[in-house]
């Protein structure tokens, strides 16, 4: 799997974290950066993650004809303009694929923006976020061991997806494969309530007019559970709007359950509150014990 | 400060960490543990961190007249037995001081069980809590740069409170003082609430019938989220029940919280879910730019 030539749109942590991953596997040879910040775009630039770099009110429209794959990075609230923009200009044999948290709304929007290209757009979602961003915290190491979910669609060309795959297999990223719905279903559950919380949880805090004196006792449980309070508000802003359903869904289950504690501590039912406990103990510790390496440290 | 005999009645994480920490200090010389299992005993004097152990229903309390510092480092539940019987057995010099994450609870519960001997009672709570417990996760450094909290009464002993302080310090411990009140709302905020959060999203989930699926997804946003599900389910129950009426308030809050956040999805209010995001954002991130090394790593 070699490309030739590649175009991230959005070189942020994900796009620039990726075109290190496949210049240190020597998997691509020249990189176009397409961005909204020219610092970004510089930082970019500076690590060499592309070769050259486009703002995006720039003339980066004739980068997509040569283009092998182009990796959709930006926010998911920016891909109808950006799908229908790369649609126009891309080649016959180019390969469209992106990187963003949510799938259903990707796909509703490549299908409706890409016409007859719809067929060589690969939806992806590597998942390998951090409370940073940008260019600059990026690294040829982000994707290694991390999982990549595709979620092809039964009209979507065979060839792209296998090209897709190997590209992130080179970024040293396990791939899987799910449907669209199954995956915004999984990560509403595993990833966007527990932002979601996290954000409510310091905001609420933080908006109290004791805060500095409360954070200042706050220990290591508390800067565990809060450090993806700190992710990018508007990348979480389009997840949430994009994957509000499934969230809501969750959230609801979620508010329930709280509810329910909410009345063990009312009634002082320890039993009950020692069992749910250790129900969330032991399927933790044992979700901890299959992680990689000591990636659960204290 | 020198502790000539100290008896740790709970030779846990936390007991048998500040012995550990004490001995590497020269600050102690004969350690006494006491606990329930004798296989957490074996562990700390494995470590070194006790000199002798008994079982709770071992003859130990011959131990106590001898004691210069008795730490109490039990489940905040067992202590109207454990202070009754030390006040009985202790000497007349013998300082008793505790590590329990709840201090009004304790405070009552020292004042119905030493009768006079309550001036020499000194609340504390080590902030250094774990995902893990027991004496073999005990080290000598788990207190260093940490925060320990003394909530003297007004009756309280003076010289007591500045032995106390100083055998923290003796382990690497700043120490500051509340009001046991304060103490109590300050920490059920930061930290017995969002214990309660990550125990009810790991019970919440782990009883789905497609929780393998949905936790063979779960990245390092849900590793770091859900870290503090793994810890005790005995000594949360109790800090629970112990501080149940300030955990309430907070879970109020948070429960109100959750329900505007609702209401801006349901009407996919972007602009009021973005500013919810950045104001959390922003205090994250202004909050762990003050902690200590590099304690908010990726």
């Amino acid at each position: 799997m070699q490309i030739d030539k590649l175009v991230v749109v959005g070189a942020g942590l994900i796009g620039a974290s990726c075109a290190l991953a496949l210049r240190a596997a020597g998997a691509v040879r020249d990189v176009v950066g397409v961005g909204r910040s020219a610092a970004n775009l510089a930082a970019a630039r500076a690590s060499g993650a592309v070769d050259r770099a486009f703002t995006q009110d720039a003339a980066w429209t004739g980068e997509l004809a040569a283009a092998d794959v182009v990796l959709v990075a930006a926010p998911v609230g920016q891909y109808a303009s950006l799908l229908a923009t790369i649609a126009a200009h891309a080649g016959a044999q180019t390969i469209v694929t992106d990187a963003g948290s949510t799938k259903q709304d990707v796909v509703a929007a490549a299908r409706a923006a890409m016409g007859g290209r719809f067929a060589r757009f690969v939806p992806g979602h590597p998942i390998a976020g951090s409370d940073r961003s940008g260019a600059a915290a990026a690294s040829a190491t982000l994707f290694a061991d991390r999982s990549v979910i595709l979620t092809p669609l039964p009209e979507t060309d065979g060839a792209a997806v296998a090209c897709v795959q190997q590209m992130w297999e080179r970024c040293g990223a396990r791939v899987g494969r799910m449907t669209p719905a199954d995956h915004d279903r999984t990560f509403a559950a595993v990833s966007h309530l527990p932002h979601l919380l996290a954000f409510a949880l310091v905001a609420e805090l933080a908006a109290r007019p004791d805060a500095p004196a409360l954070l200042a006792q706050a220990g290591s449980g508390f800067r565990d559970f809060t450090r993806i309070a700190a992710s990018s508000p508007e990348m979480w802003r389009d997840i949430a709007l994009a994957n509000g359903a499934a969230l809501r869904t969750e959230l609801d289950r979620y508010r329930a359950a709280l509810a329910a504690i909410d009345a063990q501590l009312a009634a002082g039912d320890g039993a009950a509150l020692e069992a749910l406990f250790a129900r969330a103990a032991a399927a933790r510790r044992g979700w901890g014990a299959t992680l990689p390496e000591t990636g659960d440290g204290a």
